[in-house]
């Protein structure tokens, strides 16, 4: 089962309740000889951390990481590397009034009825707050990944109607521009639009939801194994584990649906000595394994749950009680501004694993 | 690794070529004391067999699934039930011509690379043929979760530009009228237009893509295990591990990023003694875990990337070619018919899977 | 769960009953390029059939290989290789007598419980015929091995009370006696004895246990994964899934825990420019991982529990009641030595699997 | 490859080095609601603690365990375990002079060799440190078994050439002798003499083997999944990733290959109601499955590898030396002592994981 793991040779497991002493993760199978420093682990981890402008939560949420193991001489050995983030100062007193309500959007509801216990501080295990320890795992991925010069990038597509406009960015513009736009989005035009909606939706005690897009160039040929390691099935899987997360599509996604064979279909031609498509409606794979074209997919997130509106619902009991956030709670009213590093993150441990993997594909 | 193998406890391995001399499936994990007979499994082959209509491909394709092994006085024993479709009938001659042409949206690029070496005849491995032997799996997990009274219903939502409607059918409609269309479509009205379309692609050597509709009534709550075996994990990666997908969503899905929070959240409510929710926004999960309510998602196919039109191409030297399918070649204008029975055999896997996981998490 | 498979990215699968209708094996993660025919594989189970010599059962189990997938053009193409070996002759009659009677020493009382039906012709998926499929599997391990110059040698060490002597003997001169030797024993002057032994049991109604050793010369360093995935451990799980075996030690073994660590320690040295040990008591590993030296190792094996002699026994009732074998019950009388090429399969599934994880070691 | 976790269902993954920040554990799949607390998991560190007698150690490693997730209220709640225990003290610099020198016995020279780097500090990753890991995870497995009341037994079968005998001591008996025994040996007659040959040892800057011998009362009929998941098979593969171990048999183990049919199987008859054996050769199970008798298995520990007297080796170089251990290293004379309750938790974790897993074999 391990339901806590994710990865078949570059394997993840998580631990930790967002209330609890700590969260964690345990990398294990990350080749020996990478050099490797807390630095990367808390890089990655600050850009999911909330608070630094209005668009997300106000929490101050400093998620320090610590290894505990794997790395000797500033270099991984082959040994499992255990990173460790302690929680502070939650305060779990405000979900003592709430505690027996289902909260709609949540997953107290299904976990109780699962477990037969629930831990509802913070969510629990159900938090998000879960994801800071993918971040930190997948730090050490993009580590991995940067040595074999593989890139995953990751960002906002679209926030509520808005839709970022990149058609003809290319991959070190579309870098430099997420880098410092405070919601991870490309566009700056279009940006503008989101951040008055995120604004408004704040204001309004609602939220709203996103398309988070990610672009992986100079992939190499031969990543994922067929017949049920395909690159997107990994991908697919890995993307949905993240809280939030409604759907995800590739290449031309739901749109290939409406599109003819003789559209769709990318003709091969040749870019100097090396075979490409002319165009890549396919998304970088065909048949599961990369064809060294961009890798391109997009996931859809729903609006964050908590909102500060009141809601309808109902009591362990059967009751039915009105559900409000106690005054002071603090959200993001849109959750995928958060979820970008964490999207990049999920995108580099796939891919840190599917090229392990295709190291056995020959003799 | 395990690249053929899918499902943790009920687990499936399929093995086979499109023109080799067999394909076939050994599962393993399905419970002891399971009445099982051949005809089971010849029920849901034979709905994926093509030419019956002419909206799939004029091949005779008999499958014909022969157990051989894992059943005594017709039942299930524990041991693995491997199941065997003999190939017949594959002239493999008139892949020869094309041999060294890559495909455009086929997987004989990305195979090569890869390994090395490409079964071409029928496409080999890479050809949707490996279904077949899905579908046989399929209908002893159907079979299973039918005793724990759990009916997996997939159809078609669209074809190319064309909607089904069907707000309000309930699910013994759906059932009933999916069982009487040709296209496997519950909406009869959209169904010709549909067809229409079909026809026409077919006259014009072009394919259509689909979008594929599940729905799961009276699942119990409790189905999928956090973190990263959640049910829409699985199921998304048990949807992209199938040719020609592109994309998949829950519930709202895509549409859901375009909501407000206040407007998705789905108010939990009292259904006489149960606790369901008012509306249905998240398809029937939350936080991974089944609620109760019906879940529901759609998978995206592309068009079928075998059409009769001549495509540019390149072949394995390097020298740009025109790609023409040989005359005769019989393919389906819309693949995605005839992956209605394939969708449904695989979330039947995924859930009969959960339903066994589920039953080690409490003491 | 998988019960029916080992391996992790050199992976097998074995389905099929004593009487049903086939046996077989799917192994997955075979790497390309391989060549690979029926031959090499039908040799392999030569081997292991009965009805050669008077020191084996007189059945004439024939057992004839097909290979259904992963084979293009006499080579793997990374494609799942099936083997199907189909049942013959196979006559369940006798076994109606006796199918409620619990068998001294056999499965079918733990079977019944566990699963609420058992298979009793021939003993069901708990007969040793399963291990046919190893073998299959097998000769494909050791077709890849033999590519990277790895050869694993399994032998008759010890029959009832009499042991093989060969201390001095070369891997060569060991390979040479064995494959001339109707009891694969290297020893010739103790087979002698061996065979008495083995034809008076026979004559008595009788059985014997035996030990088997295995050798592997020139394994590169570096095999085998702390902490789980020990090349011990993985042997020493191989080894204890076959029927019949009743312990397993490496290197010096039991007689390590009557040793002091100044006898037991290998020295380093230095042969030529390799660093070697001077003896070798650890028996080819240290840390879980090969050094290099000669692996070696013996599994225990019980005497057969097929004897003609009657047995005290009870019926599924409770009933006491005689058990005795149907006259013209055909058994080996010492079962371990057609283990011998089964031992060998099962280490060379280890040592393939080992040596493609340990592809992913470095960075 | 997931090379350090181990099981399936309830299932660990272990980090940490000897002389690193922190070792630990993650375990994943523990059924909710099981009460668990601390305490639970310090009584058994302190067992394998060092220091407490002159047998053992005379380091002072005071293990102190804090549970960092998965416990809500006083009970599990489904989600991961995560348990860490802090390295103190550690005084790596003593490992600097010898830190090229290939130990004789030690894992340094295969690291090195495997991973191109080895965290010599303390043994590292190869430690035996790591097996604390282990016994915090069984504490919890055998807190689940016993609410199954399940309670397995490990204890002192032999040391240098000194056997216990036990013949027809109750489990009651063996229980409370062990437990009082300061080598966890149940006969106290021998122990004296194991205690002299101990003291010996050390005096002669030398050390001895081991046999620990694993007995489990009252196992339910069922536990164990044929083929590849045979309950001995596991407990195998649990024993020998432990380090120092030679070797393992079941029942009448190595001593079966000597006996004959008619001697080793074992009658079946009625123990009230319930169908039990008369002899216990097998010991416990058949099939690879529990039969309701006695589980009973031995392991073979060599000599601890760290000995006081001076040692012929080589270097990284490969030029020759004299290996010796820093004055005032302090090891354990028999490592074997310590390794009861760690043969204890592999056992309880096996037991743990079967349990489960038979959940699944019936509709």
């Amino acid at each position: 089962m391990a339901q806590n793991s994710f990865g078949n040779i570059f394997r993840i497991t998580t631990f930790g309740e967002s209330h609890g002493a700590a969260i964690g993760v345990v990398i294990d199978g990350c080749p020996a000889l990478l050099p490797l420093e807390v630095e990367d682990i808390q890089k990655e981890l600050d850009k999911r951390a909330p608070g630094k402008t209005p668009f997300t939560s106000p929490r101050k949420e400093k998620d320090k990481a610590q290894i505990l193991s794997g790395i000797f001489q500033g270099k991984t050995t082959g040994a499992p590397i255990a990173i460790v983030i302690f929680n502070k100062d939650a305060d779990s007193s405000k979900y003592e009034p709430i505690k027996n309500l289902l909260r709609p959007g949540h997953a107290n509801f299904s976990y109780i009825k699962k477990y037969g216990i629930f831990d509802y501080r913070g969510g629990g295990r159900a938090s998000a707050r879960e994801t800071a320890a993918r971040v930190a795992a997948g730090a050490v991925a993009k580590k991995f990944l940067k040595h074999h010069k593989i890139n995953p990038l990751a960002y906002i597509h679209s926030i509520g109607n808005i839709d970022a406009q990149t058609p003809n960015a290319t991959f070190k513009t579309l870098q430099k521009k997420i880098s410092t736009s405070p919601i991870y989005c490309p566009d700056f035009k279009q940006s503008k639009l989101m951040m008055g909606q995120i604004l408004k939706a704040k204001k309004d005690g609602d939220s709203l939801g996103a398309i988070i897009e990610t672009k992986v160039d100079s992939l190499p040929v031969g990543l994922g194994d067929p017949i049920y390691e395909k690159l997107e099935a990994n991908l697919a899987k890995a993307m949905m584990t993240l809280p939030a997360t409604r759907g995800i599509e590739f290449g031309e996604g739901f749109n290939a649906a409406r599109m003819k064979g003789s559209e769709h279909n990318d003709a091969f031609i040749m870019r100097g000595r090396k075979i490409k498509s002319a165009t890549n409606h396919a998304g970088g794979t065909l048949g599961g394994i990369s064809t060294g074209m961009p890798l391109i997919f997009r996931v859809a997130f729903k609006p964050t749950s908590s909102i500060m509106k009141p809601q309808k619902t109902v009591n362990l009991k059967g009751e039915s009680k009105s559900f409000s956030l106690p005054k002071g709670s603090r959200h993001d009213p849109c959750v995928a501004i958060r979820a970008v590093p964490i999207v990049e993150a999920m995108t580099a441990l796939v891919l840190a694993d599917a090229l392990l993997m295709n190291r056995c594909a020959q003799l």
